[in-house]
């Protein structure tokens, strides 16, 4: 563990995919604590709600992110643990909306119609006494990072799309007091995050979260040649294995599959009774169905999985 | 109210359909508390591990429901409350398996693949202690009705399949505390339910909860001249909506969308509004992913949707 | 073979719904050729485009069929050939349009939408020169069943709705000269027809074919004691297999898999076999991407099953 | 026209993604024939039958492409047509089989689950006579480029995945005598093509077709400052619009709904009668049902469109 936190800064152009092709903007040792400071998915450019998502947002150029970070000693096989510390909201607004074509309750780019769309809205939603408020409406915060990953092999993915390496998962359990355990790919694991949100609901179904700048502090740590096929959380309570596809049972096939096969490993059953047990006490969160892969969270209690 | 509890029992052949052409087991007048009993999903005869399903269970005769009850003074149109008082299973073991062919890891009859299915697998899990035991490992009874709804117009639909009328929506919602809005679609409303859970995961994603007999106790209550679209379900926190189709992305859109517009008409928000709020507070919950319909709740917590 | 035709009246109402719960209107031998009279999908009731659709039409009551017609001596686990020797249109135009939540390219009451969906709007194209018009634009006549199909066991399906007894397929290859293979579940296999088209594309998207009133020309014939799980389409040249489900991968993977089982057991290949070759000739053909199954034809050349 | 071809070879590692950040192996003339020198999907290393695909193949190294070739003049915002002249078949053998969790009616790396997989297999089908063999069984040629495409913006695809830049659509109307219509998204457009068929059924549903090294021959034409939003194709008789997307269904939307658009702009028709008449006259072909995205064209025959 090192004593002091490495303040990560962009210092300079965001990268809007998940790539191994982006320079890194730090290189920092396993157990290191860092504080990454992220803009908003809108890169901060939507500050008032006569503004219109077109006017600063232009596909591909969506959901900066910060990074890559390298992580020393991380090499392709190895599984990255992010332990995130604390996720801390850098604004006293969030900005939500309605982004055109967008969203699980509209036509949109992939269900495509005929008909009309969604119209393009932007809400500014004051944070205060630890709440998101909507008019005299409120909820309590609960940040979390919108998208986390590693960077794929060979590919740049735009940074909507959430998928094996993880990404744009908009998970409310990407939160402080969570570990998230990603695939490592390439040399340095190339770490990226971005799309703080100071809460959403499962589904993110309008398609835009209270939105907000963060600063994700965490610290990584190596599982030297054991490699993972899709992200996992973890915290002292759960296991939980999330999957991104289309359509959502797809999503939910691959989450649940992969949590079955864990299980098994673990705790020591045949594959048969793992599924048979899962199927009494599984947990399923709808990450979000909205990007253009849907995401879904399939959990299990430990205690469920231990005698007594 | 009324002072005293009114049992009712199948007295003859099971429907194995919801459907208007099942002449009514009873008749009774909202609210009367009655004691509804049912069988299990498997008619209480799979009482053996060494039996198979294949040896009890022959399509389409599956998940034998007790009913119609005839629901006086309800007419097509209205809307039926079904109090949940409790939900006494009445069997100190409860079957679960796998069942060739259905769930969520395997190729099925709608997903239909050249490679294997899951195998045909019984096994009957003790039930003591306020839970059900899976060797040494235990989870809590959480007892609810698999299946739940009125007879649908015309239609005479399998008992395994959830719709716009209820059915197999494999719900834990479904239990006692909550009540359960269902459309009146004929006269009497012609109530069915079956399919008695102990406990079940989110999804049913193996196929087969912990299934159990059950004695339904509750009570009806009509809303006349008001129609709704869907299953909804309430208690004093929450406001609920299911939705039942295939892909599970489809299941959502239905819960989300009569989420949205109910929350709309009740809070007096308008439809951009409600969406944009809602995403932020919604919780949505797989009921099934192994049913002919996959089912999703949408809910929404009450507090958030009022000032303060 | 019989000498004479039958002709075939409805004579009371038209069931919507695929039941054996419906007297039968006629009862026939095999062999026997009949003409059945059927209405188009609209009950003949929409007659000029300032008509809405919703004007005379209401869910459930929607697409009447004619039927059921009982066939003399079939059984339960036979297969009911339906030879087409003719689809005669009795109106000198068809009608089309949109029907609101209803098609592939607007929202619709499975994928809910909070957007708007198409309007409602008639329009009557008339036929002449074996052609429809659609101003002055034509194409040529290419009449099939839009539903036909034997009543499930113990069901009762709304005639919106394909799946393994046939029902609303919207296939074109339901046409003259083509004899169309459906299980038998019921004693006398209570078949139905209706929803005539002059001509449809596939998929039928806009939701809406070209609708007429049409009389089907038709022998049947049985196959005491062999049973099939879904529809089977065969001419000279082609094997077809139809299959019914929602998402139309799903349709697809039905349609496959029966498809190569078929070819497997008639040219006595081993599934593995089967399915390489298939890969490299099979035709798939999208019914519909509208009803509440979808449904696609696979479809292979029994040349390319032969040797030389 | 120019007079002679110009040879286009490799030369260096083929690119596995679909991207701007390969060097160009060629700069090339709109107007001037090219042939592309193509290795199999397999790097034609797949040469017997006791091999297995996981002996030579290993994701994300997967369907080497030929390129990326820089069309000069070509812009972001231009449409590049590919005019194809010629698919020459460079061996007198095709290589098809099996390959693990690939392919529609097998549990996959997408629709994972948790029974076996389809097998590992290779099987060699010599071509001859103009027809490719399966023992004594054949078909005719019918050559076309499983995938073909230009670079999208940002990204770097991998090239098993079809998306709005073409890539691996497995269509087979990309063959001799067609134009593709690709959007132009960077300087120079940077075209790809590889994975020769030699034929292949509708929707590649094994996962292989009869994969050959090929030559595409084509000519390349811009049309500067129209943008298309997904891949056309044409030809005297054709208007065809290929969508690419999970489920099947939202792939048949884009490619509808563009084709309806496209339509209407170009034979002056709202959009309302386009749709209208498009239902009744479209085709329908499944280009693949087993990639990342399936891929679904859209066709109109023109003759169709126009009066008399």
């Amino acid at each position: 563990m090192s004593k002091s936190i490495l303040n990560v800064y962009q210092g300079r152009e965001y990268p809007y995919t998940y790539s191994a092709a982006h320079e890194p903007i730090a290189k920092v040792d396993p157990g290191q604590t860092v504080r990454i400071h992220c803009v908003d998915c809108f890169e901060n450019l939507l500050v008032e709600e006569d503004q219109k998502f077109s006017d600063v947002c232009e596909y591909p150029y969506l959901n900066p992110q910060a990074g890559p970070i390298f992580v020393n000693g991380a090499e392709d096989g190895d599984t990255l643990l992010v332990h995130i510390e604390d996720i801390e909201i850098t604004r006293d607004w969030a900005v939500t909306g309605l982004v055109p074509k967008f969203g699980l309750l509209t036509p949109t780019a992939v269900t495509e119609m005929l008909t009309e769309s969604i119209p393009d809205i932007v809400r500014k939603l004051p944070i205060r006494d630890n709440r998101v408020w909507f008019g005299d409406l409120s909820t309590e915060l609960s940040p979390f990072m919108g998208t986390i990953g590693t960077a794929p092999k060979l590919e740049a993915i735009n940074a909507l799309t959430p998928a094996h390496y993880g990404g744009n998962m908009d998970c409310p359990e990407t939160c402080a007091g969570n570990t998230v355990h990603l695939p490592v790919l390439n040399d340095g694991a190339l770490f990226f995050c971005g799309d703080g949100h100071a809460t959403q609901g499962h589904g993110e179904i309008g398609g835009v979260a209270c939105e907000v700048p963060v600063n994700l502090v965490c610290r990584f740590e190596l599982i030297k040649g054991e490699a993972i096929g899709w992200p996992r959380i973890t915290n002292e309570d759960y296991m939980m294995v999330v999957g991104s596809a289309r359509p959502l049972e797809d999503a939910t096939r691959i989450a649940c599959t992969g949590l079955v096969d864990w299980v098994s490993a673990e705790y020591d059953m045949n594959s048969t009774d793992a599924l048979l047990w899962i199927t009494q006490i599984l947990e399923l969160r709808v990450g979000n169905v909205c990007d253009p892969n849907y995401s879904v969270v399939a959990a299990v209690e430990r205690r469920l999985l231990e005698a007594g």
